[in-house]
């Protein structure tokens, strides 16, 4: 399965150490592409922990994570203006 | 054609402006789903022209803008942990 996973992470009171794993459990599964979104390939078992470990870790009443499931990488294209994810610049 | 599109803008120098452009943009042709993160039905011509407006309005060695395209939302599955798009806290 290709997902997309974009997140929003309240950075008060603890929000910063919330952020920093999240980014830890989305850069063991997936690629980093831009600040808070990650794409790529990863098994549905896979992205079930992955999905399990984040809910442990962000506080649902401030943070957001969407993933978008795509079965196929072929059904989705991309279309990249400006910076590119392998750019140094991009955190 | 369903789209998912995220962006991160530079905010030093004038980059406030060029985000607020780049949002207000996007809210005119798509959904706004999270911070930086918007979705949503567009025709190819839509899609055309928000592209150039969007390339006119960023600076391309700072800021990035990533726009997957899905032919169809049917290959697109979306799970949502945390707060929903449409939660008053939601900016």
């Amino acid at each position: 399965m290709y997902v997309i996973l974009v997140y929003d992470i309240c950075k008060e009171g603890n929000g910063q150490k919330r952020w920093n794993r999240v980014f830890k459990l989305c850069k063991q599964n997936l690629v980093h592409i831009q600040k808070s979104v990650f794409e790529g390939e990863i098994s549905d078992s896979d992205l079930f922990k992955l999905e399990g470990s984040i809910e442990k870790e962000i506080d649902k009443s401030t943070d957001s994570v969407i993933i978008f499931k795509s079965r196929n990488e072929r059904w989705l294209d991309k279309n990249v203006i400006g910076l590119q994810q392998d750019d140094p610049f991009m955190i």
